[in-house]
Protein backbone atom coordinates (compact mmCIF):
# COMPACT_ATOMS: atom_id res chain seq x y z
CA UNK A 1 0.00 0.00 0.00
CA UNK A 2 1.60 3.28 -0.86
CA UNK A 3 1.93 5.85 1.97
CA UNK A 4 -0.16 8.38 1.39
CA UNK A 5 -3.13 9.47 -0.90
CA UNK A 6 -1.38 12.11 -3.56
CA UNK A 7 -4.21 14.61 -4.18
CA UNK A 8 -5.17 16.30 -7.64
CA UNK A 9 -5.84 19.88 -6.74
CA UNK A 10 -6.85 22.74 -8.41
CA UNK A 11 -6.79 26.84 -7.86
CA UNK A 12 -8.52 28.58 -10.54
CA UNK A 13 -11.09 31.66 -10.65
CA UNK A 14 -10.65 35.04 -11.98
CA UNK A 15 -8.95 36.57 -8.98
CA UNK A 16 -5.27 36.63 -7.32
CA UNK A 17 -3.98 33.80 -4.95
CA UNK A 18 -4.03 30.61 -7.31
CA UNK A 19 0.09 30.71 -7.82
CA UNK A 20 -0.06 32.55 -4.62
CA UNK A 21 -1.72 29.77 -2.96
CA UNK A 22 0.40 27.23 -4.70
CA UNK A 23 3.34 28.95 -3.55
CA UNK A 24 1.64 28.76 -0.17
CA UNK A 25 1.66 24.70 -0.20
CA UNK A 26 4.87 24.34 -1.47
CA UNK A 27 6.35 26.17 1.81
CA UNK A 28 4.20 23.97 3.80
CA UNK A 29 5.61 20.87 2.04
CA UNK A 30 8.76 21.64 2.13
CA UNK A 31 8.84 22.09 6.07
CA UNK A 32 7.68 18.01 5.44
CA UNK A 33 10.76 17.74 3.31
CA UNK A 34 8.82 17.24 0.21
CA UNK A 35 10.62 17.47 -2.83
CA UNK A 36 8.83 19.96 -5.16
CA UNK A 37 8.72 20.49 -9.29
CA UNK A 38 6.96 24.11 -10.05
CA UNK A 39 6.87 23.96 -14.09
CA UNK A 40 5.91 27.48 -15.25
CA UNK A 41 3.48 27.52 -19.02
CA UNK A 42 3.06 31.40 -18.94
CA UNK A 43 5.79 33.58 -18.84
CA UNK A 44 5.47 36.32 -16.12
CA UNK A 45 3.67 34.26 -13.55
CA UNK A 46 6.00 33.92 -11.36
CA UNK A 47 8.07 37.08 -9.50
CA UNK A 48 11.71 38.39 -8.29
CA UNK A 49 10.29 37.31 -4.67
CA UNK A 50 9.31 33.69 -4.94
CA UNK A 51 12.41 33.06 -7.44
CA UNK A 52 14.83 34.91 -4.63
CA UNK A 53 13.00 32.94 -2.00
CA UNK A 54 12.87 29.32 -3.96
CA UNK A 55 16.63 29.21 -4.10
CA UNK A 56 17.10 28.63 -0.15
CA UNK A 57 15.75 25.41 -0.86
CA UNK A 58 17.25 22.84 -2.31
CA UNK A 59 14.41 20.67 -2.74
CA UNK A 60 12.31 23.23 -4.34
CA UNK A 61 12.93 23.33 -7.92
CA UNK A 62 11.39 25.95 -10.31
CA UNK A 63 11.24 25.98 -14.21
CA UNK A 64 10.27 28.58 -15.82
CA UNK A 65 9.25 26.83 -19.36
CA UNK A 66 6.81 29.61 -20.63
CA UNK A 67 7.02 31.75 -23.40
CA UNK A 68 5.50 35.81 -23.29
CA UNK A 69 2.43 34.53 -24.52
CA UNK A 70 -0.47 36.91 -24.39
CA UNK A 71 -3.45 36.68 -26.13
CA UNK A 72 -4.77 39.63 -27.82
CA UNK A 73 -6.26 39.08 -31.16
CA UNK A 74 -6.61 35.36 -30.45
CA UNK A 75 -4.01 34.02 -31.93
CA UNK A 76 -1.56 31.25 -30.77
CA UNK A 77 1.85 30.98 -32.51
CA UNK A 78 3.30 27.50 -32.70
CA UNK A 79 6.38 28.69 -30.87
CA UNK A 80 3.84 29.59 -28.09
CA UNK A 81 2.94 25.93 -28.33
CA UNK A 82 5.97 24.05 -28.91
CA UNK A 83 6.99 25.27 -25.20
CA UNK A 84 4.07 24.49 -23.31
CA UNK A 85 4.02 20.88 -24.74
CA UNK A 86 7.41 20.69 -24.05
CA UNK A 87 6.37 22.07 -20.35
CA UNK A 88 4.16 19.43 -19.90
CA UNK A 89 6.65 16.84 -21.23
CA UNK A 90 8.85 17.56 -18.96
CA UNK A 91 6.69 17.57 -16.09
CA UNK A 92 5.21 14.09 -17.13
CA UNK A 93 8.56 12.17 -17.88
CA UNK A 94 9.49 13.37 -14.01
CA UNK A 95 6.53 12.61 -11.98
CA UNK A 96 7.91 10.05 -10.34
CA UNK A 97 10.72 11.77 -8.67
CA UNK A 98 9.24 14.48 -6.71
CA UNK A 99 6.24 14.47 -4.05
CA UNK A 100 4.63 17.44 -5.47
CA UNK A 101 4.42 18.65 -9.08
CA UNK A 102 2.98 22.09 -9.48
CA UNK A 103 1.74 23.30 -13.36
CA UNK A 104 1.35 26.84 -12.94
CA UNK A 105 -1.08 28.58 -15.25
CA UNK A 106 -1.54 24.86 -16.89
CA UNK A 107 -5.20 25.82 -17.29
CA UNK A 108 -4.44 28.71 -18.53
CA UNK A 109 -2.26 27.00 -21.34
CA UNK A 110 -5.42 25.10 -22.31
CA UNK A 111 -8.14 27.87 -22.07
CA UNK A 112 -6.03 29.64 -25.13
CA UNK A 113 -5.13 26.09 -27.38
CA UNK A 114 -1.46 25.90 -26.51
CA UNK A 115 -1.92 22.29 -25.29
CA UNK A 116 -5.46 20.36 -24.91
CA UNK A 117 -7.44 19.32 -22.35
CA UNK A 118 -6.87 15.71 -23.08
CA UNK A 119 -3.40 15.84 -22.81
CA UNK A 120 -3.60 17.00 -19.28
CA UNK A 121 -5.96 14.16 -18.56
CA UNK A 122 -3.46 11.99 -19.58
CA UNK A 123 -0.68 13.50 -17.47
CA UNK A 124 -3.35 13.17 -14.40
CA UNK A 125 -3.96 9.51 -15.35
CA UNK A 126 -0.18 8.83 -15.02
CA UNK A 127 0.55 10.09 -12.16
CA UNK A 128 2.21 8.22 -9.38
CA UNK A 129 -0.15 7.34 -6.45
CA UNK A 130 1.61 9.08 -3.75
CA UNK A 131 2.31 12.34 -5.75
CA UNK A 132 0.53 15.46 -4.75
CA UNK A 133 -0.51 17.28 -8.52
CA UNK A 134 -1.50 20.95 -8.39
CA UNK A 135 -2.96 22.65 -11.23
CA UNK A 136 -3.58 26.78 -11.36
CA UNK A 137 -5.14 28.71 -14.07
CA UNK A 138 -8.72 30.24 -14.51
CA UNK A 139 -11.53 28.70 -16.34
CA UNK A 140 -11.01 25.01 -15.09
CA UNK A 141 -12.26 22.70 -17.67
CA UNK A 142 -15.67 20.23 -16.09
CA UNK A 143 -13.19 16.82 -16.80
CA UNK A 144 -10.19 18.17 -15.18
CA UNK A 145 -12.41 19.35 -12.29
CA UNK A 146 -14.46 15.90 -12.45
CA UNK A 147 -10.77 14.25 -11.68
CA UNK A 148 -10.06 16.84 -9.10
CA UNK A 149 -10.05 15.72 -5.44
CA UNK A 150 -9.52 19.66 -4.12
CA UNK A 151 -11.25 22.39 -5.83
CA UNK A 152 -10.48 26.03 -4.77
CA UNK A 153 -12.34 29.08 -7.18
CA UNK A 154 -9.82 32.20 -6.18
CA UNK A 155 -12.70 35.00 -6.85
CA UNK A 156 -11.94 39.21 -7.55
CA UNK A 157 -13.91 40.94 -5.21
CA UNK A 158 -11.56 44.11 -5.49
CA UNK A 159 -8.53 44.69 -6.93
CA UNK A 160 -5.91 47.88 -5.99
CA UNK A 161 -5.82 48.44 -9.86
CA UNK A 162 -9.31 49.38 -9.40
CA UNK A 163 -8.35 51.88 -7.13
CA UNK A 164 -5.73 53.68 -9.44
CA UNK A 165 -3.01 52.25 -7.38
CA UNK A 166 0.17 50.61 -8.90
CA UNK A 167 1.73 47.66 -8.72
CA UNK A 168 3.75 47.16 -5.32
CA UNK A 169 6.99 45.37 -4.81
CA UNK A 170 6.86 42.10 -2.45
CA UNK A 171 2.99 41.88 -3.66
CA UNK A 172 2.87 42.46 -7.34
CA UNK A 173 6.25 41.15 -8.21
CA UNK B 1 6.98 60.63 0.19
CA UNK B 2 6.58 57.53 1.36
CA UNK B 3 8.66 54.95 -0.67
CA UNK B 4 5.29 52.09 -1.38
CA UNK B 5 1.83 52.38 -0.80
CA UNK B 6 1.38 49.62 1.58
CA UNK B 7 -2.12 47.54 1.11
CA UNK B 8 -4.77 45.98 2.97
CA UNK B 9 -5.60 42.71 1.58
CA UNK B 10 -8.55 40.10 2.70
CA UNK B 11 -8.25 36.91 1.50
CA UNK B 12 -11.98 35.48 2.95
CA UNK B 13 -14.60 32.79 1.57
CA UNK B 14 -15.37 29.14 2.31
CA UNK B 15 -13.01 27.39 0.48
CA UNK B 16 -9.25 26.25 1.13
CA UNK B 17 -6.21 28.49 0.78
CA UNK B 18 -6.85 31.73 2.81
CA UNK B 19 -4.01 30.84 5.05
CA UNK B 20 -2.17 29.20 2.62
CA UNK B 21 -2.41 32.28 -0.07
CA UNK B 22 -1.03 34.53 2.59
CA UNK B 23 2.07 31.88 3.52
CA UNK B 24 2.67 32.26 -0.41
CA UNK B 25 2.41 36.42 0.02
CA UNK B 26 5.22 35.66 2.90
CA UNK B 27 7.29 33.43 0.20
CA UNK B 28 7.30 35.98 -2.40
CA UNK B 29 8.26 39.04 0.11
CA UNK B 30 10.73 37.16 1.97
CA UNK B 31 12.60 37.38 -1.75
CA UNK B 32 12.68 41.09 -1.45
CA UNK B 33 14.07 41.21 2.25
CA UNK B 34 10.99 42.23 3.74
CA UNK B 35 10.40 41.89 7.65
CA UNK B 36 7.02 39.66 7.73
CA UNK B 37 5.11 39.14 11.58
CA UNK B 38 2.25 36.58 11.14
CA UNK B 39 0.06 36.35 14.22
CA UNK B 40 -2.36 33.20 14.73
CA UNK B 41 -5.61 34.15 15.99
CA UNK B 42 -7.34 30.83 16.10
CA UNK B 43 -5.06 27.77 16.91
CA UNK B 44 -4.87 25.16 14.70
CA UNK B 45 -4.91 27.17 11.20
CA UNK B 46 -0.82 26.78 11.52
CA UNK B 47 0.28 23.56 10.40
CA UNK B 48 3.27 21.64 11.18
CA UNK B 49 4.93 21.99 7.60
CA UNK B 50 5.02 25.89 7.55
CA UNK B 51 6.00 26.03 11.10
CA UNK B 52 9.28 24.11 10.00
CA UNK B 53 10.07 25.90 6.65
CA UNK B 54 9.67 29.25 8.52
CA UNK B 55 12.33 28.52 10.90
CA UNK B 56 14.71 29.15 8.01
CA UNK B 57 14.21 32.76 7.55
CA UNK B 58 14.92 35.10 10.41
CA UNK B 59 13.05 37.88 9.24
CA UNK B 60 9.91 35.65 9.42
CA UNK B 61 8.13 35.56 13.26
CA UNK B 62 5.39 33.66 13.72
CA UNK B 63 3.32 34.03 16.18
CA UNK B 64 0.50 31.60 17.49
CA UNK B 65 -1.51 33.52 20.14
CA UNK B 66 -4.87 31.69 19.46
CA UNK B 67 -6.89 29.33 21.75
CA UNK B 68 -8.42 26.33 20.33
CA UNK B 69 -11.67 28.15 19.88
CA UNK B 70 -14.45 26.11 18.36
CA UNK B 71 -17.94 27.24 18.22
CA UNK B 72 -20.41 24.44 18.67
CA UNK B 73 -22.63 25.82 20.68
CA UNK B 74 -22.08 29.37 19.60
CA UNK B 75 -20.80 30.33 23.29
CA UNK B 76 -17.30 32.50 23.41
CA UNK B 77 -15.20 32.26 26.63
CA UNK B 78 -13.52 35.04 28.27
CA UNK B 79 -10.81 33.20 28.05
CA UNK B 80 -10.60 33.19 24.09
CA UNK B 81 -12.01 36.70 24.36
CA UNK B 82 -8.86 37.85 25.98
CA UNK B 83 -6.45 35.93 24.12
CA UNK B 84 -7.81 37.14 20.98
CA UNK B 85 -7.61 40.66 22.27
CA UNK B 86 -3.62 40.32 23.11
CA UNK B 87 -3.34 39.14 19.52
CA UNK B 88 -4.33 41.87 18.32
CA UNK B 89 -2.88 44.11 20.87
CA UNK B 90 0.62 42.78 19.67
CA UNK B 91 0.14 43.02 16.57
CA UNK B 92 -0.85 46.65 16.98
CA UNK B 93 2.10 47.95 18.75
CA UNK B 94 4.41 46.45 16.30
CA UNK B 95 3.03 47.92 13.49
CA UNK B 96 6.12 50.23 12.88
CA UNK B 97 8.44 47.66 12.92
CA UNK B 98 7.70 45.07 9.82
CA UNK B 99 7.13 45.22 5.73
CA UNK B 100 4.25 43.21 6.06
CA UNK B 101 1.83 41.98 9.07
CA UNK B 102 -0.60 39.19 8.62
CA UNK B 103 -3.36 38.90 10.69
CA UNK B 104 -4.64 35.12 10.13
CA UNK B 105 -8.16 34.61 10.89
CA UNK B 106 -8.67 37.57 12.63
CA UNK B 107 -11.71 37.98 10.00
CA UNK B 108 -12.96 34.51 11.75
CA UNK B 109 -12.41 35.89 15.16
CA UNK B 110 -14.60 38.95 14.83
CA UNK B 111 -17.47 36.35 13.75
CA UNK B 112 -17.50 34.36 16.46
CA UNK B 113 -17.53 37.78 19.03
CA UNK B 114 -13.96 37.27 19.67
CA UNK B 115 -13.24 40.61 18.91
CA UNK B 116 -14.91 43.44 17.48
CA UNK B 117 -15.11 45.27 13.78
CA UNK B 118 -14.29 48.27 15.11
CA UNK B 119 -10.99 47.24 16.92
CA UNK B 120 -9.93 46.23 13.41
CA UNK B 121 -10.77 48.43 11.38
CA UNK B 122 -8.90 50.99 14.44
CA UNK B 123 -5.77 49.07 13.61
CA UNK B 124 -6.55 49.12 9.57
CA UNK B 125 -6.33 53.25 10.82
CA UNK B 126 -3.51 53.11 12.50
CA UNK B 127 -1.22 51.45 9.94
CA UNK B 128 1.62 52.95 8.59
CA UNK B 129 1.55 53.95 5.00
CA UNK B 130 4.42 51.50 3.90
CA UNK B 131 2.91 48.31 5.13
CA UNK B 132 1.53 45.93 3.62
CA UNK B 133 -1.59 44.17 6.10
CA UNK B 134 -2.95 40.67 5.48
CA UNK B 135 -6.09 39.88 7.00
CA UNK B 136 -7.37 36.53 6.82
CA UNK B 137 -10.99 35.06 7.44
CA UNK B 138 -14.39 33.44 6.42
CA UNK B 139 -17.16 36.01 5.83
CA UNK B 140 -15.21 39.35 5.97
CA UNK B 141 -17.91 42.09 6.72
CA UNK B 142 -18.57 45.07 4.80
CA UNK B 143 -16.48 47.41 6.46
CA UNK B 144 -13.37 45.66 6.40
CA UNK B 145 -14.20 45.15 2.53
CA UNK B 146 -14.71 48.93 2.00
CA UNK B 147 -11.17 49.54 3.58
CA UNK B 148 -9.15 47.03 1.76
CA UNK B 149 -7.72 47.36 -1.73
CA UNK B 150 -7.30 43.78 -2.75
CA UNK B 151 -9.81 41.29 -1.86
CA UNK B 152 -9.65 38.01 -3.20
CA UNK B 153 -13.15 35.46 -2.01
CA UNK B 154 -11.65 31.71 -1.88
CA UNK B 155 -14.84 29.48 -2.90
CA UNK B 156 -14.78 25.61 -2.18
CA UNK B 157 -15.67 24.04 -5.15
CA UNK B 158 -15.08 20.93 -4.25
CA UNK B 159 -13.21 18.65 -1.15
CA UNK B 160 -11.41 15.90 -0.49
CA UNK B 161 -13.45 14.99 2.39
CA UNK B 162 -16.19 14.83 -0.16
CA UNK B 163 -14.75 11.82 -1.70
CA UNK B 164 -13.82 10.41 1.54
CA UNK B 165 -10.37 10.91 1.16
CA UNK B 166 -8.50 11.58 4.51
CA UNK B 167 -5.84 14.45 5.38
CA UNK B 168 -2.84 14.26 4.28
CA UNK B 169 0.79 15.19 5.23
CA UNK B 170 2.21 18.06 3.81
CA UNK B 171 -1.46 19.23 2.08
CA UNK B 172 -3.45 19.66 5.43
CA UNK B 173 -1.03 19.62 7.85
Amino acid sequence: MPERKGLVIVHTGNGKGKTTAALGMAFRALGHGFKILMVQFIKGSWKYGELETAKKFENFELRPMGLGFVSTDGKVSEKDRRAAHEALSFAQARLGNYDMVILDEVIYAIGFGLINENEVLSLIDEKPERLHLVLTGRNAPEKIIARADLVTEMCEIKHPYQKGIKAQKGIEF
